[in-house]
Formats: structure tokens, sequence, C-alpha cells
């Protein structure tokens, strides 16, 4: 019963308000535990000295907001599993309005994408206006159905020094848009799926979707734990790994080249395919960190490889590419075409072109210059004021950092959360990387993309606060 | 037996090779049937005065190609089960080749968009550069949940003067897009669904890969059966109806306001939702129809709508719009956001820009008048040559027209097809819309939009004598 302690003495307060806040909270940090009685409102009220109506109140509250659940005859009871569904949608309401308002004094470190400050939207509108100029209407009005082939050529040639055809090659808009329309053709209900854990929330809801059976499969250092995907593809018949090779989001960390080889040699043994989104390679910081993707080192066609130009360059030019095995080329574009028919030409045009005059390695090397200093700088912050109260892997590259949260350290992500936004600070909560999201409490995302160095600072400090003011 | 009858005795033919195009021919117009015995090897051979080795050839090539298989013991039969499936990846390859040659001898008749030709290119170019001047990177980075602000802002006034909310209107990469975006926020396994027949054909892969429970019902001339429609409510549980309420593709048939009313009242009474796929209402030519959406008509928020952009505007922008009742808003926004986060932000601002300048409304009072002509011409044409061998409506707008050949006429549409094509002459073949594909084997579309006149002349007296020419 302790724990229901409060004090209800402050001026102008509204009990029944103030209780259900902390019953809230003790749900949330799963003091209450889910499917817990709550105390009967005779005990409760006599307990908080005050009356039943208040607790009858703040019970009814609770169980409008899908805190808690009446048995009758028996009680009211506690309820946590659509904290992670509510939290989704607070979430990304809280993002969404803040973007709306126009409110620019957030610190926002909930970005995965590069500062749309650095692109040279000068050369990239010429770039535009010579695809016009040269194509006319065709830019416009051609449905390619494995997307243009001119970016198809330039993707082989500059990316994969032809090693891969420009054939084989599918042009989809966006890294989400090839994980669903691969899923569409390769997945069916009850197909086994294994997911690295944590992982990419956007992947995580299209096999949700497609009502896989979905296994996860903790990080290690260098990638999965091989041991316990061992164990489940001996017990298991899988379909597919889905995994992000470099910078895995949201953990940071890379897959080392013995461990992709470990990986494609059992894809072989257990007959599975590797979906690799390959989504922000090009950031590398750190030059022991090599780049060999699960594709290249790839001898028995068990890859369905996944580029997102959108992570790297811009997120609304919304392009990206996959290379499917020989066996599922056929039903996987058939999938595109019924998922949107094709990818907008024009864009399509204009980033080849972009390509082709050598404008996009001259901006990825810009980029890697401006990240990598942010990198340094951000990681500097985050010894300097929370030394060991939380502790993360150094990513080498990418853009954001994962962290836990002491143990010891009496506050979850989702508070974390919602404290640091009332000081105008956004973080991105380890809840939302998760199958079952409470394994996610002590974890949260931090990325640096958006923001100046004295930025990073505040923000880490204000952090730093929250945290430190033990709860 | 005498349906394999031959002559073999021309020069240098390759006797086993004209066999096999023979009897080909024979099982597509069904004059073997599905599984019906073909003569054993040595039969055939006497009866046609070959060697037995020619029909053994003959009948490996039928096999490997899918129009016939072995039963161990028995002999060898026909197979005309895969045939759509064969045809389809036939029809699109051929189509593929075409554009891929660059050869611009074909006389096509398969497309259903506008002619990239009339578009005033230079124009959306300037209207480009102003939004990337007004913009910067920002037309580029930003990704907004349901789409440009200012987007849906112009379709709310310009289109719905304002009875339908910006904000409850999703933008989608098209109408491809927005049907497979709300079947997979609201179809599951064996949901029933009711389809037009025939249909378009995107819709059917659509609906066929959730796996729902099909029923088709027949058009009319002013839109479906509502008594088979009702049978199949009162017996079923029914999800969603996908309709075209004008110029269905393929019959052309425009639904009439009473026939729309009397379907949004089942909607309420059997408790479904109306799929309005709006995708080509911009053209009418004939002055007696009136423009009624069903969404304009709805009064108990039983209408899911989806318009295209890209059929009427261009198809390469691949830009569209939903506007979902309220119960679907958040599970088909949510849907969107899973398929491929947001839709080209450049492309959307260009249109926006595009609209509101008044470019738009110019651009489809040119189209109308162009088309309406084309539309006239082709009617002519047909007439004059076809005569009562094939029977068509007059849709009133769009851009194709639906034939049934005659019965007495002996050649199916998968034939006519592959004859027209050798003489250089494009078509769409019924097959395609049809959940059975057997029942559009008397059927084709023209679509005239690629064409001018002498162009469509010229074409319609190919077909003309290849029907005539009685096979």
């Amino acid at each position: 019963m302790d724990k229901y302690f409060l004090k209800l003495d402050g001026e102008g307060i509204i009990k029944y308000k103030v209780i259900e806040k902390h019953i809230k909270n003790l749900i949330d940090c799963n003091k209450i535990k889910d499917g817990e009685k709550l105390p009967s409102i005779r005990n409760l009220a006599s307990f908080l000295k005050v009356n039943n109506v208040t607790i009858i109140n703040t019970y009814k509250k609770l169980e409008s907001e899908g805190y808690a659940f009446q048995k009758i005859g028996s009680g009211t009871y506690a309820k946590r599993r659509d904290i992670n569904k509510n939290f989704r949608r607070e979430y990304s309401n809280v993002l969404k309005k803040i973007a709306n308002s126009g409110n620019n004094d957030y610190l926002d470190f909930t970005d995965e994408s590069p500062n749309g400050d650095f692109f040279p939207i000068k050369s990239f509108k010429n770039v535009i206006d010579e695809v016009l100029d040269r194509d006319g209407a065709a830019a416009l009005t051609y449905q390619e159905a494995l997307g243009y082939d001119g970016l198809r050529e330039s993707i082989s040639s500059v990316f994969w020094n032809n090693k891969i055809n420009s054939e084989d090659i599918l042009i989809v808009s966006g890294a989400q848009q090839g994980i669903d329309v691969v899923s569409k053709a390769i997945v069916n209900t009850n197909d086994g799926i294994v997911l690295e854990k944590p992982t990419y929330s956007g992947a995580l809801s299209v096999f949700k979707w497609r009502r896989a059976d979905i296994f996860e499969v903790p990080m290690d250092k260098d990638g999965i734990d091989i041991n316990i995907f061992e164990k489940i593809l001996k017990k298991n018949n899988i379909k597919c790994f889905y995994t992000m090779s470099y910078f895995q989001n949201p953990t940071g960390v890379s897959y080392s080249i013995e461990k992709k080889r470990q990986i494609l040699n059992l894809a072989q043994i257990y007959d599975f395919y590797i979906i690799e989104d390959d989504y922000l390679s090009e950031l590398i910081y750190d030059k022991r960190i090599k780049y060999n993707s699960f594709k290249s080192l790839d001898l028995n066609d068990r890859v369905i490889y996944i580029k997102s130009f959108s992570k790297i360059f811009l997120p609304g030019i919304r392009i990206g590419y996959l290379v499917p095995p020989k066996k599922f080329k056929d039903s996987i574009q058939n999938s595109k075409i019924n998922t949107d028919i094709s990818t907008s030409s024009l864009m399509q045009r204009a980033l080849d072109l972009y390509i082709r005059k050598g404008l996009w390695r001259n901006y990825i090397s810009k980029l890697n210059l401006i990240y990598s200093k942010r990198y340094e700088y951000t990681k500097s912050c985050l010894k300097k004021y929370f030394k060991n109260k939380i502790k993360f892997n150094e990513p080498g590259g990418g853009l954001h950092f994962y962290f836990k949260i002491s143990d010891s350290i009496n506050i979850n992500c989702l508070r974390l959360f919602r404290i640091a936004r009332e000081k105008n600070v956004l973080i991105t909560p380890g809840t939302l990387f998760y199958k079952n999201p409470k394994e996610g409490q002590k974890y949260f995302r931090l990325g640096f993309s958006q923001l100046g160095d004295e930025e990073i600072e505040e923000g880490i400090r204000i952090l730093y606060d929250i945290v430190s003011d033990t709860y």
C-alpha cells in the first residue's frame, strides 16, 4: 500500500487528478503490475484521507484512459497492455503538433535524417531544370516497371562497379516501401521472421501487419547473438531475417565481417533469406569500420538488399532501390506494381543526373565531415555529463546514440520523454523498438543531426538534470 | 480428331513447331478443353502423316510451356489453368519490350492515360522552380504524415468547395497506392469484398493478395446489377464494395444518381463501405452526364473516396488523395506510413501551386476539347467499319471503349491480341478484367488517348480485317 502514498496538501490542487497522475506513473514504471488489483475504493480513500467520491472519480478516469478495467463484483485492476499503442500515438502526436506549430524552440533529438540546411538546393534545382529541358513531358509521363533505366545504370556503375546488373535493380519509393513490397511478395500469415532486438519500428509494424510469426534475437557488439539465432533456426521454419548491417537502428551496432559470413552460411543451411536494410553506411567516421554489405559477401543469392536514398540524401525525395535474389525477382516486381505502379519519374531522373555529375559524391563527403565532428562533440558531452549514469556504445558512424539508463536510476524512458518534453527537449523512447515494449523501458535514442554544438550540449545537460534528479 | 487436321506440305516448315502452334491455338480457343486428353502419339502421328518423334517433340514443347501435362501410363492432357497468368506475363512483356525498343511504329490502344504531348511542360517547370525558390530544402526534406498542408487545402477549396476539411484528406502516391493502403487498413483474410464485373485488374490483384473473399457483380448500363448485389449482401458478410463511378474501367459505364443512392442506402442497411475510385470524371463529353460522386451523396460516412491525379494529369507524377470515413481515418493513415511514410514532397508542392495558379483548370479544359473530338472520331470509325460485328457502349467520356465480339465470330481476345500485335496494333484483352479470365474471352478494350485521327482509323481498319477474316 505504501507505494500509493501521496501528499495531498498543496493549495488549489484537484485531488482526484493528482491521484490519477500518481497511479498512472506507478503503472508506467511497472510498480503496479499489469493486471494487479488496485486497492478498494474505501481502503484507498481512507489511506489518502479523501472522500470515497474522489477515488471513484480517479478510477473512472483511469478506466476511460485505458489504465484500468473493472471486474464486476471484484474491483478495479491495472492495465498495461495498450500502453505502447497509446504511447506511440502520444509520441507521434507530440512530434506532429510541434512540426505544425512552427515552434523552433525545441531541442529535437528524434530525427534520423541529415539536416536539410546542408543540402545544396541550388545545384539540385539546376539538375531538375536540366532534366525537364532534356526529357520534356517524358520526365513526368513515363512509368517504368523497374524504375528509370538511367538511374538503374548509374546505381549499377557508381555503387556496385557493375557487379550488379541494372536489370536486377528495382527502384522503390524509399526503404519503408522496400520492406513493405518485399514482405507482401514473400511473407505470408504465420511465416517465421527473425528481427534484431531492438529494431526499427517501421519494419516491426510491416511484419506485424503481415501477421508473420516474429522472433527476436538480441544484439551483441558485432551483430545479433548467433547462438540464440541458431536455436531459433533449429526449432522453427524461418523465411527471412531482417537486418540493418551498419549503425543498426537503434543500437548503432555494425556487423563484423565474420558475423555476416556466419549468417550467410546459416541462410544456406536453414534455407532462409536475409533482408538487408542498408540505410546509413555512407556515414562511417571510425576508419576501422570497413564497408562490406551482406549482399557483397553473398555467394548463394540469399540477400534481398534494400537501400534508401531518402535517409542519407533528403527524406522528401522518397527514392530507394532493391536488389532481389533471382528467385523473387518477378514476385517482388509485381508487388511493387500492385503497391503504387512506379516511383515518381522526375525525382528518379533528377537523382540520376545528380549522381552522374558527381554531385552525390561531393555531398556525401561534405556530410561526412560535418557529422563526424558533430558525432565527436555529442560523445564528449555525453561523457562529460553522464559519466556512468547511462551506458552507450560508440557506433563510429551514423546519426544517433542509444542508451541504457542504469538500473539504479529510478526513471523509465516514457517518463523521461514526458519530462524532457516539458523542458523543450525531444528524445525517442526505447519502447518503440521492441515487440514487447516493456523491454525497452530503460532505453532511449538520441539523434544529433538536427542540432548545432551548443544545442547538443544544452539538451544533454537538461537530460542529465532530469536523470540525476532522482524521482 | 478432325480439329487436329493441318496441312504440313509447306516448304522449309518445321513440322513439330507448326503442330505445336496449332494445338496451342486450339487450347486458347477452348476447342480443346482444359483437361481434355490429347490424341496418343501414334494416332496423331499417323493422322498427320508424320513421324512419332515429331509428335513426341510437340508434346514435350507443349508441356514445357504449360499447355499440357503428362499422366504417367495414361497419356498427355491439355492444360488451361495458367493461361491467364502466363498471358498476363506475355501481355506485360510485350508492352515492356515495345517501350524499351523505342519503336514507335506501333498503333498503341492500350494506354489509359492522357498523352504527354499536350502537357504544358514549360509552365510546370516554372512552377517547380518557383517552389524550390520559395521553400528551399524544405521542399525535399519535409515528410508530412497526411501530405503537404498547402495541397490538402487547395484540394479542399478547389475540388470540394471546402465541404471536406483539409485535415480529412490524405495524400497518396496515386490511386493504386490508395487501393493498397485502404485494403491493408481494413481488409483481412476472408473478408467479403464485392467488385464490379469486369473491373480494374490492379484492384483485383490487391484484393487477391489480401486473400479477401471476392464476389463479382455484373455491370448494367447504369452501374452494377442491384438485384444480384443485394442477393450477395443478404447471404454474406460484406466489408467493402470497390467501384469506379465514372467511365468504369473497362466497361466505360457511369453510375446513375439513383443507383448511387440505392447503393449508399444498402451500405447503411448491410453495414459495408464503398471504396470509390474516381479516376477520370474530369473528362465528361456528353453533357447529359452530371458529376455527383458517391462521396458527395454520402450522408452516413460510408465512402472511402480515392482520387488519382496521375491518371488525368501525368502518370509519372504519382499523386492522388484519399478521403476516409472518420472510423478508418487513423488506421488508413498508419497504413500509408507503413507503406512508404509519405509521398514526394516536391511533387506535392508543385501540384499545389499548379492548382492555385489556375493552370490545372486550364489544362483540364484543353484536354476535354482534344479528347472529346478524338472520342467522336473513334466512335465514327468503329461504326463505319464494324457495324454489327462488335457491340460497344458509348461512355460519353473517358479515354476508352470496351467491346464484345459477336458470338458468331470465331476469335477470342487472346488471339486477336496476338495477331494484331504482329500487324503492329496493340489492344487490351478482356481476360485481364475478370476474376475468372475465361469470362473475358470475347471482350477487348481500346484506348484512344495516344493516337491521332489517321492512326486511330488505320488501327481500327486493321482490327476489322482480323475480325472479318474468319478464322
